[in-house]
């Protein structure tokens, strides 16, 4: 018998009824911001070309490797959910999904679909595989009309900014049409260079030949390879980027000598780099990538420490971003030494660190930040990115670094119509611990509520100069 | 003067009302739930003879290492307890148990053992000096009643199936004896290999001579070696092992080929490998029983991660299992790929994973567990089977893994009088945990309340195939 | 407009209003006891020359390198802040700090800092720029006054014993002249030989020529060197001593054979080691400290897993202990061994350990301590001696280890004037946690109110031997 599906106005808040009272007032203040988007991975193309989005598993299920991996843990095949384009009905996919809706029982993914359901098509009645079909006419139905478009989501979601993130070798047109189309959305994009900087990546010594063909510089060599990176930044810059992104499998930095680089360039810019030098020569472009921030003041985002495309037999079928993706331990504090001995203290040098390893934030990450002038945190990512992740890190990070060596909340996501959701997660959380704070008595309430907009808003525009 | 030792009703469940209230009443529809006990230390022998137990000092303090080890860390020698069979007076060691059992404040044990003293025994004092005498007698003359004979206890104790852990090399005789003898209790094995497998156990070379014996295999070649434990496994799955279990102080893995295991085993069977060499020979066994278990069905679970007697003068003195075996960090994501790349996708194959690093469980046994379909987590272990390690478990685990890669509670212990305690306090915590989701608004109650009964009962016996 | 700064008398007590009852009935019992402060960084000069304390910002904020490292990682220049001796108008430097006051929200260095202004000076008004000025007038005002004399506020705090920390080439003049003062304060040394231990510190060889000189004894051979330590802890200990300390960057040790421990130290002894031969004279210094307090019966700390002096430029520009120490992640497993392999058993012999590194907690530190009757626990240490961090310690470690493995509080500052405020935290979370127990049925009441005075007062006493 299907259950109602129901969005407590309370969820999230403490339990305790001063804590939960104040959690709510808090949360009250904030909870109609617009939203900043600092970093994510939607499609620009949405917005420049504004079509329909599909069907319900097309937008909401198939590429969400949060929800796919969950159901390939439980022996779904991805074939059958339609991932990477593998030919299935997408209602037959949908119906699978909605069987095993008790899988996300506990998981953020839920709240997020639930909020999905619920705000962005009204539905009523809890998925599962009674509901399914309903539910996917209705968000099928839904799609097609205009007040499903992208752009009209974009504002119902009072996104004041989004950012979504490209390689170096893109042209950028989609967000060049959507600042030519008259269109008010502010939808910027951010450099990320892991196609070109890592020489572990697919296909990096034919990117390298883009990135001149791109340029004009002579990727062939250190200098040309340089000149290449600060041309596409500066033309980054020109289409709204404040950031670039680096994902790295570590946090290793190195600060060679010229001379050393340019050997080392020399030895893996043909794509038959040894692990090593492949490390090292990552090492090495954080720290040219950092002396371009302190020159042209994009703000630096550090995410390492995934293990990529675990499964091998997946990656062999599917290629990348099935869900396959494992956190490692990760080490900062030797890694950025080199990076920090050069730039550490320079003016105006932002670097934003993430990790997939919690037991960092305590340990290095909170005495990092709450030294290092260049030093921001940023939030509790990906596994992490989750109401008791949040917790974690606020707990773990404010006692060292305080809440303003923070910079408020990132979203992450492709899954556009989850945004407001993840935002409002985030946004109850930190109200949560605040209205805690302040019943503990470590906290004062007038602090609290100009902490909440801080975390909700604030602290995102000026960590990442919007 | 002796204070009264009361088990309260609502001892573990949340202290804020709401959810007091719905934890009591989750654990209502859980508390009388047969025990599923699928991973253990008792011993056969008990239920074959049904001979009376001997004493309290003898069932209750001797053989339980996690009361022996706190009482040597405050100065108590391992003698004066009568450890290991060292002479020394049962009453006078559980005097010296009571004088000392402030120890234990704040830790399971306490729980544990009030639980066996008030709920077996009926005992209403708290144990110290001056009721240790009473306590004594009371359990001692209580043990040699027809009531407390390890059968009736297992009935009473209302455990629907234990499992036992015996080496390939035992001849599961108490096994044998406990079906022949019209007993109901159902009582089975599971495959331990290590004494046979890990060529720095004591007396490895000597193991293979015996397995070699009983299993007229030629446990000389690696061929002969394989087919012995295949033969072994069959024969334990006839007395109904549905599990094997590893206890790697690792959890490496590899995949050689059969040239490369074939010559490894050649250097390490005669008992004198080299450390790299044993840890191969662990890693590509662990593959070796993940092929059989592909092959047979068993189960497959990983227990690593132990620094084994790390007192070198207490295992000079006393041997193994005195409580100085002491965490170690531990990798899984690049330790468990050779198997994972071999196995990880294989229909029907299943391992579960242990860990005493409780780092790992948001950053890589979660992630693992929420990708790979043969993958489970089990529940928190030893030093972590505890009220707090398990609400650590729970927040690190489910909003990566869900409840459904997980496997129910295992009361991993050889204290046959604690076991139904330890079941106890898993399903108080859970119900605990379950009740602050739903006030939380994080799970819907009906949810709970199926989930209070996968958590208690139904996921380790579908995880066990039981 | 400046708001109140208000102390409320249930700060930091849980939130759940029973547990708050029974946490502030127990706090009661304990907010008055003495003060035993056993380990820490206050300079003896003070106590024996009783001088007044010059003015807001020389006490209060240029030596808190909690409170500068803050303002330096938000772009305030140490040098603004007059760090370290460099010329800037202490007013000034009290105005920035004030302006900066809100990045201390959530922070324990905002409650001790609220502490002192409140409760040392009587300020009602929170600390920003419009109160700046005021507090510093107040402040500097009182310290003029017999009041606030050290020997004043020492017998105010009601402290029963402090220690300090000194060299081996220290003097020890001014704990002599407290001692023929007649002043009744107990203020003692602790033995911390890192200067004459540690090959890579600041001028060893120097250092070791100093120590001959001092004692007499040929620092240039390893058993002149080893004589100098005794004679210099019998020194100390005759000056009230009852601990060592050490602050490696590992918690490495080692058990040479003397003929090695001689050639090694030959090799470092000119101040030119290698990494490797540093890091394995320090680890043989430990277990060589141990054997001397195996003999002397001083106590034993061990403070490792900190990466000195991060930050080079600083370090160039301003020298130690500006901020820039971050923590490593550590191991103790492996480290510990070669010591425990010898003295881990020895009677009388203890050792107190402490991390940086969190994940240590559960599982290495409390199995090693709940095991080996030399360790113990000290308590959370620096980055994590906050509320949280208190918490978690108490969380991870009491299952495993209980609480009589742990020895109380230590403040381990320099900031004189915070020590009641510290305690005053530490006993505050403990009564909570406590509190917390009770009310999960996990702990009698009794038991809570008999531990609250443990953890506040008798178990430092007893583990430090004052």
């Amino acid at each position: 018998m299907p259950r109602p599906l129901v969005l407590n106005e309370d969820r999230l808040f403490p339990l305790e009824p001063s804590a939960r009272a104040l959690a709510r007032e808090l949360y009250g203040t904030v909870a109609r911001l617009p939203i900043i988007s600092p970093h994510g991975h939607t499609d620009p193309a949405w917005f420049a070309l504004n079509k329909s989005f599909g069907n319900a598993a097309e937008l909401l299920l198939q590429p969400d490797h949060y929800l796919t991996r969950m159901l390939y843990s439980q022996g779904v095949p991805l074939e059958a959910l339609g991932v990477k384009g593998a030919a299935a009905d997408p209602r037959e996919a949908w119906r699978i999904f909605a069987q095993h809706y008790h899988l996300f029982r506990g998981t953020p993914s839920r709240m997020w679909m639930d909020w999905v359901l619920s705000e962005v098509f009204g539905i009523a009645m809890r998925l599962d595989a009674e509901t399914a079909d309903a539910a996917y006419d209705r968000i099928t139905d839904a799609l097609a009309t205009p007040e499903c478009a992208p752009r009209a989501l974009f504002e119902r979601f009072n996104i004041e900014v989004l950012a979504t993130t490209e390689s170096p070798l893109d042209s950028l047109e989609h967000h060049a049409a959507i600042r030519q189309s008259g269109w008010q959305g502010r939808v910027i994009t951010a450099y990320r260079p892991d196609p070109v900087v890592d020489p572990e990546f697919e296909g990096f010594a034919t990117n390298l030949a883009l990135l001149a063909e791109l340029t004009g510089e002579d990727c062939g060599s250190w200098h040309g390879y340089l000149a290449a990176h600060r041309q596409r930044r500066a033309f980054f810059k020109g289409m709204g980027a404040t950031s670039t992104d680096h994902g790295h499998p570590t946090a290793q930095t190195a600060d060679l000598s010229g001379h050393e680089a340019e050997s080392l360039f020399d030895r893996v810019k043909g794509g038959h780099a040894s692990s090593q030098d492949a490390e090292l020569f990552r090492a090495q472009m954080l720290t040219e990538m950092a002396r371009m921030s302190v020159e042209d003041g994009l703000v630096m985002q550090l995410h390492p420490g995934s293990y990529r495309n675990h499964n091998a037999d997946l990656f062999a079928r599917f290629g990348r971003d099935v869900g396959a993706d494992i956190p490692l331990r990760t080490d900062y504090v030797h890694a950025l030494k080199p990076l920090l001995d050069r730039f550490g203290n320079a003016p105006g040098f932002s670097l934003i660190l993430f990790t997939l390893d919690e037991s960092t934030y305590a340990r290095e990450l909170a005495p990092l930040a709450g030294h290092y002038p260049c030093l921001k945190l940023g939030p509790a990512w990906w596994f992490h990115d989750s109401p008791e992740g949040m917790r974690r890190f606020r707990r773990m990070v404010t006692e060292t670094a305080g809440f303003y060596n923070t910079v408020g909340f990132n979203d992450d996501t492709r899954a556009f119509l989850s945004i407001p959701a993840r935002h409002d997660v985030a946004r109850r959380v930190d109200c949560g611990f605040l209205a805690e704070l302040v019943m503990e008595h470590r906290l004062e309430e007038d602090e609290a509520f100009e902490l909440a907009q801080d975390l909700a808003y604030d602290l995102a525009k000026k960590a990442y100069r919007l």
